[in-house]
């Protein structure tokens, strides 16, 4: 179903990419998985493949002889090829037949989900594209992959629609479980139980899903949690997610642990509180198809600037699909690291990431991270978005 | 404790390779990971990150902030420097510092299980190291990775036996559960179930882990268990592993179904299943440090091809590890999608399957998949070899 669906969807984006082909060349993918790859067979593929989707509205499978049999059943191929010792003689020979005048490949510098193709894959096909004097058509399909995986279908928003919910229900669960004394790894323990009674995946490594921090001085986003205990007084926050039919959430919550007497969060931890909710409230304002990524995450980051806080060390927000951080456009600031993703436009049906971030001084951190979903006329949530902070009296 | 050990053993291939250093160059380990990682830090890895290994006995790491306690923590590195606006200004320092004569990256077009590295991560790094002057000292990783991957330490050995010990176990379990009218996701499900209960990991993709084939005309070797029952004077086979410990056992087994008045297997599939010991027995004896991979594997396509059978459309054997297929050398024939895997030699502490198959017309598949340890002397059994058919009575 999702497999017909994004190999119908990608012979509309060649089109629209102006591109005659498109090949997805992978070997052992259980080793070396290409990210797109999900988008176009159920299951890992063992000697070396090629996916070809071609503007012509072709789609044609080169795979090992065991495996012909999986790609033919999707029923998105209109011809699938099994061969015992090699693809070269199949390769060559089907595109000598097409004679594509662009052939894209799945690498890029810039998106690491559009750069499935190992360096040695790259210099297998390079060669045998030589061969029959097609080497020089060779470009990168970082268009081609980042609007498939960017722009989801309606069965792909549901997917995560799905997810979303059920980790809103676990974090309900947890904050009646918080107390004073407990460790992070406790808390963590606990949310790990009810996604195993769901019998669901984390969105993303076990280890640090959930994430937990408690106190100030935590190690940042992507520690494991401790046996570090909650103290009251201190601000906590975690990091969660799961995965509904592949699909992922990634949402963050913040509480404070209330002190003997006190009936709310302190002025120090509610300014910071609060800081992030407006720095949400605003980026989400601003999100509408067309505008450039880092626009938002600049908007963001003032709020927080503003407030007297440090910056974050990391963008806005990421979107989110089968991997929790997915896509190529990305809500963040234009470092080298983030390469040209800050600086592409948003597009409808792209979901993304709001998690702005914060130190109150001897608190600990506060962090929310919602989920939207750009539409045609502005930002749309997925997640409830955290209004208040969440108080632990107990 | 794994880390210290690789990180080590690293340093002593890299003087036995005259190599002056080795990058392994990663971002979103969680997207596109490099098998290699695994080895060197814990956790996935987020950022651009170089984890960098060089022959004066130095370990360097240069990660993204979030990731750099974990990596310190693995006590396994000199230095660990966190950053976070980009790698390029810490990496190109560290590197014109070190001024390496050869720099082995991981890609290779022979192997899989090397080949980590992207193409667009290639360009990255190849351009930082150009302003540096150094792209003309890349090299591939081969050598190193293949070693560090195929010579086990003792700890490797001992979850390899371990994963294989339950798999013979849920072997043991499910000759009970067989019966005729049984279907092969019936049998899949009892396995799993088992497997579940151990609270362990599939040694591959869970949809075709175990595989199960009944009687004549299956869709071979990667496909998924289907509804089909099982019929009495068929012939019945399973491909089964678990992980212990993140390491891999791959067996297979050969069962026969009874008809009514029969107490053993007719004369065709009992042909056909002591050829396969034979071919298993033979190729084990045949296994010795040095000795070519190939060679082995033509001593068991001969027995196969020499009793009247079809030979197998795969190689006899391959490493494994971390991965279910894992290593560089292989038993296999040298047909071109094994590259120059079968032509390498065998070294002490590589662990190999074999797994001989032949078709018993109308009745199935015969095929029984040991695993071995190269030692010294030559192979050792890891598991217990089926050197009798399982009869299914009942």
């Amino acid at each position: 179903m999702l497999i017909k669906e994004k190999v119908e969807q990608a012979k509309k984006l060649l089109t629209e990419f102006n591109t005659d082909c498109w090949i997805t060349f992978v070997r052992e993918s259980a080793i070396n998985g290409d990210p797109s790859l999900a988008f176009l067979v159920p299951a890992d593929l063992t000697w070396h493949s090629a996916i070809i989707i071609s503007k012509d509205g072709k789609a044609h499978a080169i795979v090992g002889k065991y495996d012909q049999k999986t790609v033919e059943e999707t029923g998105a191929y209109n011809s699938v090829v099994g061969f015992v010792e090699g693809i070269k003689e199949p390769l060559q020979s089907y595109l000598k037949n097409l004679n594509p005048q662009t052939i894209a490949l799945n690498y890029s510098e810039g998106s690491e989900i559009v750069d499935g193709i190992t360096h040695g894959m790259y210099l297998t096909i390079f060669n045998m594209l030589k061969e029959i004097g097609l080497e020089e058509k060779i470009i990168s399909a970082e268009k081609i992959v980042s609007a498939l995986r960017g722009r989801k279908s309606d069965s792909e928003i549901d997917n995560i629609k799905s997810a979303i919910k059920v980790t809103e229900e676990i974090f309900d669960k947890v904050t009646v479980f918080i107390k004073p004394g407990k460790t992070e790894k406790e808390i963590a323990a606990f949310m790990k139980t009810e996604v195993e009674k769901r019998n669901l995946e984390y969105a993303w490594e076990p280890a640090v899903c959930p994430a937990v921090f408690t106190g100030p001085e935590t190690a940042g986003a992507h520690y494991a949690p401790t046996d570090k205990k909650i103290e009251r007084g201190h601000v906590l926050n975690m990091d969660f997610g799961v995965k509904w039919n592949g699909y992922c959430s990634d949402l963050q919550r913040t509480f404070y642990i209330l002190k003997e007497g006190e009936s709310e969060a302190p002025e120090d931890v509610m300014k910071g509180f609060n800081t992030i909710v407006d720095a949400i409230e605003a980026s989400n304002q601003a999100i509408k198809p067309g505008v450039i990524a880092k626009e938002i995450d600049a908007i963001a980051r003032n709020i927080v600037v503003e407030n007297g806080y440090d910056e974050f060390p990391h963008g806005l927000g990421h979107q989110i699909g089968r991997f929790s951080h997915d896509g190529t456009a990305l809500l963040g600031p234009p470092w080298e690291k983030y390469a040209q993703k800050p600086f592409l436009p948003l597009e409808e049906r792209m979901v993304f990431t709001i998690e702005p971030r914060l130190e109150v001084p001897g608190r600990g951190t506060a962090t929310i991270e919602e989920m939207v979903v750009v539409s045609k006329n502005g930002a749309e949530w997925l997640s409830h978005p955290q209004k208040e902070i969440i108080l632990i009296n107990s």
